[in-house]
């Protein structure tokens, strides 16, 4: 088994191929001492837990959850060593670090342990919403426990009936003289109780009057109430799944359950929301960890393995074969392309693009987890076999990285985003943003290619915007394809791009032209179709 | 979780569209009586050992393998119901059926039970090996136990060193005065051992000489030799795998054990072929179950469950959303392009058209194990969170599927076979075989489209013919969706096609001759980009 490296030569060029340098208070050389010290923790302490804990699983006794064994000590130095803090404000005792930390730190965790990341990993998006709807009151009691570890968080959103349709949530708060009591069930709820910190802040979405999602409320529910008592919050079970053993997915009971508004009523949507966009990239992110990881453990396979001759009748590796070549190639390229997306994304963010970054969010969470299960598909074809087998842990990644690809809004539901509101909302202004982005990056390279593929995008835009239910996957990929073309061509460009990732720019800029025009051609015949069958 | 129901109608039907009344003897309700019969078995028996099995796995005790609970039951009562012989010769005490009927019963034991079949799965392709290469006196010995199920049967090819590359194969036999003695390690052996039945016929390649694949032979090591004593075979582990838990891969050694010659030495890779072709079109059979079991549960799941409204503001079901319809549907077309696939190639095999079925077989082998991979991977989006849990098992079946692009030669084993042998054997006899086949389709539908898209791929032969290492795959892609081309045209063409699969074949119709000449033009650019590069 191939002991875990972090990429992050690859995440740091990323960043800066990204323009992370406009984002205020960039610190270049910061950034790279302080992912290089978040890689050697995650190597030496995080990621032996993986392989354990997939075997392992967490277990539901009397109530409680139990993580695999050797989680806690591991968490508690994560949380000592102040890295659950990395970007909380420094008054709450945080280090007050930026986005694009984050995110190099949050790829290496996902890459390290998916598992345990999902149920550290809602702190830093928690400390955000409080930053945002809390009152002055609820950031000084909350946000310290969260940056010490002695809190995690949860999102509490989805109900039995209410998976993608959030409008159709049934747990309710109501106003009593003691304060607000909720009740309901939440399912999926990752992290719903461990034995990791010693309190959790559940975040809850609840009703608070009959009217869709307007009558949403964001109520902040602690495991343990003020006075040391258990809240009445509970797990009923944690989900067998197919994956991700180690992150407990709990069913829960909230039963008249002692909760505090966050932000104002019906301001619910609004608030879960500023968790969801960060939580989107932090997804995207986790594919981009699963795409690197199952192309070093390929590579470093094909790389050592004899088998077969080459047409000189000598001995050969099995990365010397053309096509399993082109299969390591196609992985490392869904990795870099879908990291650097991501990262576009982020610096859109961070340097207030918020059209640029309302479109490219979903871009880049659709990207990122279509990448990690693709490039953990190649990883399995390559290792054959083996790849099958627990032993060289690529059949791991490839169950733990199909999850993303599901949730925090299901694909088709992403999809289904841009190809509405991303294309309708204030007369286009998101659409707009997007291909002015590729257009500058069109002029700077002198890219014909690209302006014709952008007319081609843009033609397409307006079919789309006609019947953005049948045709929003397509749209979805000709978006994300048109992207990768400006950043592969972008890349061929670049005097300073790494030779490895030069010489896959050459393979994908020929053929992502050809791509987009079939997807499109596709897209204007099912549009076609379903026209005729109505 | 729905339970298991065998796709009869589908089956039954494509088999007649396919052709199958050109086959000698053909009986078209005998076959409907046969299936149906055995459906029934397979659903009242086999289906539910599916779910237990995953989860128990079987153990290695004492060197001896034992099933998961319950599977020796059912293989008693299959064997004792005659279906381990039924395409046995009669004067063995087989029932003497054709290749058609094995084919509907072998994809619904594999839909039924994947695991389970593959333990019992090779006894037919192991009398018809006997038949061929066998004396006399070995056919009277071993086929009886094998048809009766007092013996089953394993094929021995892969060790260590060798898993696509059989020239590297180092498991040598001696012959002694003794007779011959086999020794070495062979791997990926599926029901190496098991406690079904009483006696195993290990099937080994094995070396007599230095001389890569010439000095190959076959010999019969069965697991108990005649006086009752154990033969000197052992398992030495069980595989830890992502799938198929019920089914023991076993890595085994040989260690001098007594083995006959079957045939001629020299003649071992000629036998194994004969043992191997059937297999590959059971696995793709394999692949069409999954995937005809993915559609089945993703359909119901989403006719079931009510998420979301339509553009009338009423609460609509999953299947309603034009994106889930089109996954739902896709996953349908690829288990019935598959099927029909395979079932033409068997068809060419057994009316004498080796040609064709030569170049078809491999065809097959990669549609159909892709088609179940796929169908799984939509099925799984389909169901979003549920997807990821046990509880459907739509994630053991795309655990499940996934082996089957691996073994009995990787896919991309095969695609390159097709790009060389299949291209250049005998002038291009069986690319001349294949191209006659679907101009003949295209001559009696007057169809225009596939006319097109037969000059698009007999260009592209001759590209690849000059190319094979680098396009291989994407030859393949191309062959495949030409094949499915023909088939939709057909079917579209066809009163008395079922009217769900006339629907999904307008879609298909429109999309196919873009895509193949999508694939076709990338193959193009990637012999320019190795061209360039060299």
């Amino acid at each position: 088994m191939l002991p875990f490296a972090a990429p992050v030569d690859d995440i740091l060029w990323s960043l800066e191929f990204a323009g992370a340098a406009r984002i205020p208070d960039w610190d270049g050389t910061l950034t790279a001492e302080i992912t290089r010290h978040f890689a050697a923790f995650a190597q030496g302490r995080i990621a032996p837990l993986d392989e354990a804990g997939d075997r392992q699983g967490c277990r539901l006794h009397n109530g409680r959850v139990f993580m695999p064994d050797g989680f806690d000590a591991v968490f508690r130095d994560l949380a000592d060593d102040g890295w659950l803090g990395l970007t909380a404000p420094e008054e709450f005792g945080g280090q007050g670090m930026g986005a694009a930390v984050q995110a190099a730190t949050s790829e290496i965790f996902s890459g390290a342990c998916h598992s345990l990341q999902m149920v550290t990993g809602l702190v830093p998006g928690a400390i955000r919403l409080l930053m945002h709807f809390g009152s002055a009151d609820q950031q000084a009691r909350f946000i310290p426990p969260l940056v010490s570890g002695d809190w995690l968080a949860t999102m509490c959103l989805t109900e039995p009936g209410a998976g993608s349709d959030l409008s159709a949530i049934r747990t309710k708060a109501e106003s009593t003289a003691q304060g607000w009591r909720v009740t309901g069930e939440k399912i999926f709820i990752s992290g719903g109780d461990q034995n990791l910190s010693g309190n959790i802040l559940h975040l809850v979405l609840a009703r608070t009057g009959p009217d869709g999602t307007r009558d949403l409320g964001l109520f902040a529910c602690p495991a343990v109430l003020a006075d040391g008592v258990r809240n009445a919050v509970s797990v009923t079970r944690i989900e067998e799944k197919m994956g991700l053993h180690a992150s407990p997915t709990c069913q829960m009971a909230f039963d008249s359950a002692q909760g505090e508004l966050i932000g104002a009523p019906g301001q619910g949507l609004a608030a879960m929301f500023t968790l969801m966009n960060h939580a989107r990239l932090d997804v995207a992110l986790q594919g981009v960890a699963h795409a690197a990881r199952a192309h070093a453990v390929a590579s470093a396979y094909a790389a050592g393995r004899v088998q077969g001759r080459g047409a000189d009748g000598q001995a050969v590796t099995l990365d010397q074969h053309a096509d399993v070549r082109r299969m390591i190639d196609e992985a490392d390229a869904l990795a870099l392309s879908a990291r650097a997306l991501t990262h576009s994304a982020l610096v859109a963010l961070e340097t207030g693009n918020q059209a640029l970054a309302d479109f490219l969010t979903p871009v880049a969470k659709v990207c990122g987890s279509d990448a990690g299960t693709q490039a953990a598909e190649l990883a399995v074809q390559v290792l054959g076999g083996y790849g099958y087998l627990h032993e060289y842990r690529v059949e791991q990644t490839y169950r733990d990285a199909r999850i993303c690809a599901i949730y925090e809004g299901a694909n088709g539901i992403h999809a289904a985003t841009l190809a509405t509101r991303g294309l309708s909302h204030g007369g286009g202004v998101q659409a707009d943003a997007f291909a002015a982005w590729i257009g500058q990056i069109a002029d700077t390279l002198n890219g014909d290619i690209l302006h014709d593929a952008l007319r081609e995008w843009t033609d397409l835009r307006g079919v789309t915007a006609s019947a953005p239910r049948d045709i929003a996957p397509l749209f979805m990929q000709v978006t994300i394809a048109l992207a990768e073309l400006g950043f592969w061509l972008r890349v061929a460009d670049d005097d300073a791009t790494p030779v490895r990732i030069c010489a896959l720019a050459k393979g994908r800029c020929s053929l992502l032209p050809g791509q987009i025009a079939h997807l499109a051609a596709q897209a204007r015949i099912m549009v076609q179709l379903a026209g005729g069958g109505a």
